[in-house]
């Protein structure tokens, strides 16, 4: 299934991506002709979506690869990892960004004898395939993850884990174009997603291109649906996952899948294999980036709260395994016991 | 403790309001002369909170009376009920409005016999009666709520259960205006209550004005805080309760009942005798208003989702009474089984 968003994309020696701030007003495109411009990009959320960072990663390091000049491997090497480090401040949290960050940086590694020239070339390989892996390990996921759902289900979504959050399908959103292509009759409720409304700017959207029958809902209204019986299952994606299954996703993620344990309802992940980290064991050693008390206290210009009062505004939070029904990866789908099944699902 | 807060008053045969549209930007007030200003006031939310629309109905009336000419004691009682109808009409959930309409009704009923004139003055002292009663029922529940809150306590609460939900004080924020008073030191964590943000218009404002330390999250933040062990207790006010009692509220109250019974926190309902429905025995039975799409979809006048897209936007939703630890009122705090107790307390 096509779904005609390009997301984020290598053209001409630059990365042209969408624009996501000034979505659903404008469909605009960004065209990032160094790694700053990408960086701030990335910043300020004009890309975002774990699997889409860690694509801007990957086209990142070429962008900052094509001010080298000159053939000494190791000033090369030098500027390779200042680029690589300079990437890996824009955002803390999605560990598929670091994830590509230490790929582009294995295979300067692996062909340590070769010339600036071949190395270039091996690094743009590289980030091409991590771009083309992405498309098809969301379709992968969203075939997986498809047949879960049931005709005339209802199903609740937070945040964006759709084209925009990837290359150009998605991960919990990528499971809702697959049911479509399935042939189900389904519903989809999209949670806004305070404070930056991802959920109600760009899920929405893009559901609605797919001609999805899709609500919009507040973030505290959730609880109301589930209450009435109106949801069937919950479909997320992630930005990190530590080896025991511990989730962490957009803010809000959490409090969902309380709700789901609470109202006895599924509570899926959807996740490529580069969203886990290998190197930390629970939710508790993730990074959780804190942003700017403006978010919230503003809307566009308009201050929207008294100006001193004081604010916190996490992006992240840490679903415990206990509360996830199962992962959905490329690879398959993952269910309790996490710390086992994920070792042998990924070994 | 004065907090200087005239949410609602009767001046000069005319009711002043503040436009709490307009805060925290501006304070800004309005004159409303006839009952129709009134009455679109309270549609539009610049006067709300349960408390303060039993107060808008008693004055309501009186602006509906002040119309009737004559000393036809069977067409005024007309006048009356029609007048309470029309006031009736304009919000469904918080039952004290209706509480006060009846009151209203009673006080014609009871002295059948007077005249016209006599019955205007009986109304009159009927609605300023409600309001002085609201001033000292807010101080009462206060006192007993304020003794909850323990040194270095962190509380949370959502939309506004404060001096602007009622005459001048509070229900909610009743309880931590008496703790201050009471020289505890505490923290408040505000939810922002979308989509209206009361939250962050309202509350802060109280609560800075009363110089409380006050932090604002948005909605899907809370679980976040609650699991990190920073929310010791939860206060919400009521808009409606069932004798059994279920607790109806704004949207996003039943999701932090939920939040609070998995991450083992007392959850608090602040509200007076007159937000009980003595008619009702479950919260199955309280109406919930269904509010316009445009309060999700817009922001101020800014588009921020499709236009096409469908939307769900409950103004509030209700909470199990197994998931209230105790319901604070002004004839002392009601702990379960709330059936028995909260026909002892209120017979």
């Amino acid at each position: 299934m096509s779904i005609s968003i390009l997301t984020i994309r290598w053209i001409n020696g630059n990365v042209k991506i969408i624009d996501q701030t000034k979505l659903p007003g404008k469909l605009q495109y960004i065209t990032c002709r160094d790694v700053t411009t990408l960086w701030k990009a990335i910043r300020r959320l004009s890309v975002r979506g774990a699997p889409a960072l860690g694509v801007s990663a990957g086209f990142g390091v070429l962008l900052g690869i094509k001010t080298f000049k000159g053939k000494d491997i190791k000033k090369f090497k030098k500027h390779l990892h200042k680029t690589c480090d300079y990437i890996g401040k824009s955002r803390p949290t999605a560990v598929n960004l670091f994830n590509v960050l230490d790929r582009m940086r294995k295979v300067v590694d692996e062909y340590a004898g070769e010339s600036v020239n071949t190395l270039k070339s091996l690094l743009r390989t590289e980030a091409m395939r991590v771009y083309q892996e992405d498309r098809k390990v969301c379709r992968q996921m969203g075939n997986y993850g498809g047949r879960l759902i049931k005709q005339n289900d209802q199903v609740l979504t937070v945040c964006n884990a759709g084209a925009l959050a990837t290359a150009d399908y998605g991960t919990a959103l990528g499971v809702f174009y697959s049911a479509k292509r399935m042939k189900k009759k389904f519903k989809v409720f999209s949670c806004e997603t305070r404070p930056l409304l991802q959920g109600a700017r760009l899920t929405t959207w893009e559901l609605l291109r797919a001609k999805i029958d899709t609500t919009l809902i507040c973030d505290n209204m959730a609880a109301s649906l589930m209450q009435k019986g109106e949801i069937n299952a919950i479909f997320t994606g992630a930005d990190r996952i530590a080896m025991n299954g511990d989730s962490a996703n957009k803010i809000g993620t959490y409090n969902l899948a309380v709700l789901a344990k609470y109202h006895k309802i599924p509570f899926y992940i959807v996740a490529p294999r580069s969203t886990f980290d290998q190197k930390i064991q629970s939710g508790k050693q993730i990074p959780i980036e804190q942003r700017n008390k403006d978010e919230v206290t503003h809307f566009g210009n308009r201050l929207t709260a008294p100006k001193q009062v004081k604010v916190y505004n996490p992006a992240f939070d840490v679903t415990d395994y206990k509360l996830i029904t199962a992962i959905i990866t490329e690879k398959g789908i993952i269910y309790p016991p996490f710390k086992a099944n994920i070792k042998k699902k990924f070994s």
